[in-house]
């Protein structure tokens, strides 16, 4: 089995996590969860998201949640901006990066962003142009590459096209998202090979939800394909607001034992993490998907019979 | 990537599943269950198994399980015998198949049946001499494969040498367990080839259990060697009584999920086997883990924006 001896762990529970819980979660829970996941030595934290409160509440802090966390040298701390607008205000506010996500099909795009696909791409080259200014890269996800709840199957040939006019947009990393958990390894794979042989050098990430139970499957299809960045939310928690049937993230503790099993190598103390994700349980208060929270990593002193 | 075109599922929540359910569980109540599975065109169904009421007080109407359930022709009926006196019970009950559990370990051996591996192994022969005498094949499990509550880490040389005796005494098929839920895709890989070198003809199954998130990972790396035959639980229910720290089987509506998704033919029909799931949680009375039963299948019809 050839695997890749190096992953980069991308945590969005802080926003992809957060967004739809229905509380607000004050600013300095949040900082605390960002923080822990930084000391866990998680090294790309998805902090926080600058979209208009209205769109969601659960973010209405962005730039007091960047202003407060005490940031750890060699943590990226990145933001979600779907427009200009938001890239001002998230440079602003010092994020590393800044993510933008654009679907890969229209009805998806307008439940999402309000805009159609082309529409949503300018924007998305309108950010790229106000971070290059400022020497800040932009990565892009693309989401409902595998399956759109509104209009079901998604030909990989859209979503290459949708990538085409993203990387002439100048965006520096792409991710392949699966919004609503419906992708096999199989289609992980064409659509991952499919992208890497038209654009072998572009930095490509993957990000799967467990809707279905199969996002470490995929994960394992990505791995066996030269992938080496995976976005998870720390204990599992959140579903994307506007896609309906979703559930949550790949949980991050559950993603790094696995990789960690397998003898790759992510910088990140899983005894940590999942004091973190035990800080994640606490801050919703509600259980949670994560698998290694209940069951612990592999038990180190073997239980007596 | 290369899978096979066929797989078969055995159903284990019959026995696996409901042996640690505190509240004993009314036989045709039981009787339902197995019905509903086979109607779902589950090929092969661990009905239940032949150990002393008083080891396994769920399991004290194993004869009355056989005698009551309608055979579905085409179905076949396991029953798991940890010895002679249970292989009498089981072939007079007229069991299709005997499934019998070596450990591969001696303190899980000496935790689970009381026995060493080796007067384990010889229980097993005599098994095996009872039901060829009745034309019944008998297929071995070997728990704790991939790693030990008891004794940690287990050599594959262990695993090897276990199967060695086990294939002179007769039995017809091997099932590599992962009791306690450590596996994961390097080491299913490492075994099986290991296994498959030795004894290229030897028909051989896995039998994960989710604990830890890897199960259906575990399951993808299983395929990718040709494995075609896989244990599972429906609704996810189960743990061995005997293992700290074991939870349930990987849950047979994600499992088929995943293989229908992988163009992998399993003769289930997954709508009547999620509805076998629904009475499975019915019939438990507790939350379940299965992920299928929540989110549904991948939608048919999309939904409208």
């Amino acid at each position: 089995m050839q695997l890749p001896s190096r992953v980069q762990v991308t945590e969005v529970g802080p926003r992809d996590g957060l967004q739809s819980e229905p509380a607000f979660i004050p600013t300095e829970r949040k900082v605390a969860l960002i923080e822990a996941l930084a000391a866990a030595g998680v090294p790309r934290i998805e902090a926080t998201s600058f979209v208009h409160p209205r769109a969601v509440p659960q973010m209405a802090d962005a730039e007091a949640v960047l202003a407060s966390i005490r940031r750890r040298p060699g943590t990226r701390y990145t933001a979600l901006v779907p427009n200009a607008r938001g890239a001002e205000r998230a440079l602003a506010a010092r994020a590393d990066e800044l993510n933008v996500v654009v679907s890969s099909t229209e009805a998806m795009s307008q439940a999402n962003v309000r805009m159609s696909v082309a529409e949503s791409i300018a924007a998305c080259a309108a950010v790229v142009r106000l971070a290059e200014a400022a020497h800040v890269p932009v990565a892009c996800a693309v989401t409902t590459c595998f399956g759109c709840p509104y209009e079901g199957p998604v030909a990989p040939q859209r979503v290459l096209d949708v990538v085409a006019r993203l990387v002439d947009a100048g965006v520096a990393e792409i991710t392949l998202a699966d919004t609503i958990g419906v992708a096999n390894p199989r289609q992980v794979e064409q659509l991952v090979q499919a992208v890497q042989a038209r654009w072998p050098q572009l930095p490509l990430g993957l990000h799967f939800h467990d809707t279905r139970g199969l996002g470490l499957a995929n994960v394992l299809a990505g791995l066996q394909n030269g992938v080496t960045r995976y976005d998870a939310s720390v204990a599992g928690v959140g579903a994307c607001p506007f896609a309906p049937g979703a559930t949550g993230n790949i949980t991050t503790e559950d993603l790094v034992y696995l990789l960690h099993e397998l003898d790759i190598t992510t910088g990140i103390d899983l005894a940590a993490l999942l004091d973190a994700a035990r800080l994640m349980r606490e801050v919703v208060g509600h259980e949670v998907p994560s698998r290694l929270l209940r069951a612990g990593p592999r038990p180190v002193v073997p239980a007596q019979p």
